[in-house]
């Protein structure tokens, strides 16, 4: 198996994502294509990082993964290959692989340009014999990582793309820090479909039964280990599938209660 | 080919389908996946059971099919794998199989909890060996049934994956019944993209050239073969492609003029 | 590889396109499908031509395309295969294949029926051995279509689904034409996810540094060779990556701007 993910700000309307299909395949007619997701908000780096390491983890071993969120394309961003001890990702080098590059970093790395080190590697997307020609200045997804990804899904070797890349850039993450009563300051990192708020505030945070938050205005005082369990007319606190603490409501949305979504501000109180 | 269907509430924005497909290819890197909806309404399981129906006939036999609309993930509910003489279905034990299985029962057991009997035959999912490790409470559809599709179709037997079931859970669904004036009532199940409004009256009730149809307050009076044959200025009714008497506007939603949807009583005369 | 690609206006919430893959499965399980877009506005024949012809290019050589923008199911409109020098296609004869089959004809013939000539040929697709049986009056994606494209993909001949058909249907498609003082004046074709705005006005028409568009009451008087390099207030023009001229607004929406969509009207004035 051959697998490629595609993760993008294209959404499904458009031939965009079709287009880059099309060119793997010609080039890779083995590849298994999966779709990350294409409902990036446009051109919500952070969003799509998010979401792309959401499911990165659960990927098989040599997987290649595709990230275009690309609001500099055309310009002098570098574009790079970065391979971790599971993956190869293909992207922009914009900052929009921080959230699953965190888990090889120190934390205190992000939120600036790092030097990789050990088991990370990189290259520079930089030999225009992989790409298709004649190369657009507004789609790179098609003319550039697409061919690029499916070279690699061919077994062409990192290094063939370009010279080694020894810094990426990293996104500034928001941090949860320490407030000034004691209690832990987080933001809402992602709403999903459902309207839970996912914050980022590790789950080890969450002491059962003894909970409060303040968001919004509001204060959230329940907890519970599933959906089913919790209270049905208020919003609660779990520990979600990704491992954060994550504000719910049963059988409804707990970002149009709250009127909260990503950005907003969460306050843990460790009583 | 090993086939394996998604049928979810999840959407695609989030990266909760994704999830699902990378652990199903870590384990059979052979499956191939095929979405059949994942803009259920969220924990709608009954409009989840009706497209899942919608689309099962017509797999190949053999196909692999997991259904994941389970608001009560996490909590005592079971989960149950279903063969028919046709597939396997892998499911939370919600009913949400319900439609998909009617053609195999008497009508009169729909709407409690059934015995099974040939050719249907069940099993719990139960045996952990089969699951990602670790189970995190919230999403079963990663950790649960993925991967229990995924062994599946890579030649496990059901008997491996825990006991027999011999009873399952059916939802109650509206049952089209004889009227005071002689009418046939029944009720709108599915409004689809188009805004075609789907009964749960049977196609076979439906006499060309005789036709008043009461809903919302407004008398229907026209049927037609195709949506080209039907008037252009109001709704008319006709035999859709599931087979069940379904209400049209040509070039238009008749969900929108009718301002009906699922839910909303439908009465057939037989003029 | 036996690569079938599926362009519909059936959106992704019903079970209609997971019917047509299942068909097809069932038919050639050796088929690999990709979807180019099933978010095409309910029976918009000219969009689903537009967005099937921007991805059409990129597939690779032997590609079966499968179009199903079929407001005239059930009717008296034919069905056909076309044969190009890269691809079979194979649609409903009501002019969807119009954009894609544009390159392969003189420009004047579009706007009417015409007559294929090399390397251009078709067939209608009336062998009913090839249909899935019983044929519904309403869905003939999943009973004809489908079908057809899957024992196409397992190697029938197109001349075994019926006779050679030596005219189709085409689109009238708004050309641009000389305005009254000098310029070119063209239209709004689609409105991407972004909300970029493509024109019909080929992008060599586009003279870097002296640009005057005139489109709803504005002007548009700024030109870039990428978004990035696009002014950061204002909209403005662009060759696009389908090599038309499009207007666009950096980290914004050029339609919701404009307040301008496909059919408004866009006038280039050379300086």
């Amino acid at each position: 198996m051959q697998l490629i993910t595609l993760t993008t700000d294209f959404g499904l309307k458009d031939p965009y994502v079709a287009c880059m299909k099309g060119v793997i395949l010609g080039i890779n007619p083995r590849a298994t294509i999966i779709d990350i997701s294409h409902e990036i908000s446009p051109q919500s780096i952070a969003q799509a990082s998010f979401v792309f390491a959401g499911a990165y983890p659960y990927f098989p071993h040599g997987t290649i993964h595709v990230v275009v969120l690309d609001p500099g394309v055309g310009s002098a961003r570098k574009a790079v290959i970065v391979k971790t001890p599971e993956a190869l990702l293909v992207a922009p080098d914009n900052g929009v692989l921080t959230y699953a590059l965190l888990p090889y970093l120190a934390g205190d790395q992000a939120g600036s340009k790092i030097r990789l080190s050990p088991p990370l590697e990189a290259a520079y997307i930089e030999e225009p014999r992989f790409w298709r020609q004649p190369v657009s200045r507004t789609f790179h997804g098609r003319d550039i990582f697409a061919p690029v990804a499916a070279h690699l899904s061919a077994g062409v070797p990192m290094t063939e793309f370009g010279p080694a890349a020894s810094m990426i850039n990293l996104l500034s993450l928001p941090q949860p820090h320490p407030g000034p009563e004691g209690s832990l300051d987080g933001e809402i990192v992602h709403m999903d479909r459902f309207g839970n708020l996912i914050t980022n505030i590790p789950g080890s945070a969450l002491v059962a039964g003894r909970v409060r938050i303040s968001i919004a205005g509001r204060e959230i005082t329940d907890s519970a280990g599933t959906y089913e369990e919790g209270p049905r007319d208020r919003p609660f606190a779990l520990v979600g599938s990704s491992g954060y603490v994550e504000l719910a409501l049963a059988g409804g949305s707990a970002a149009f209660f709250l009127q909260a979504g990503p950005g907003t501000r969460v306050a843990l109180f460790a009583e």
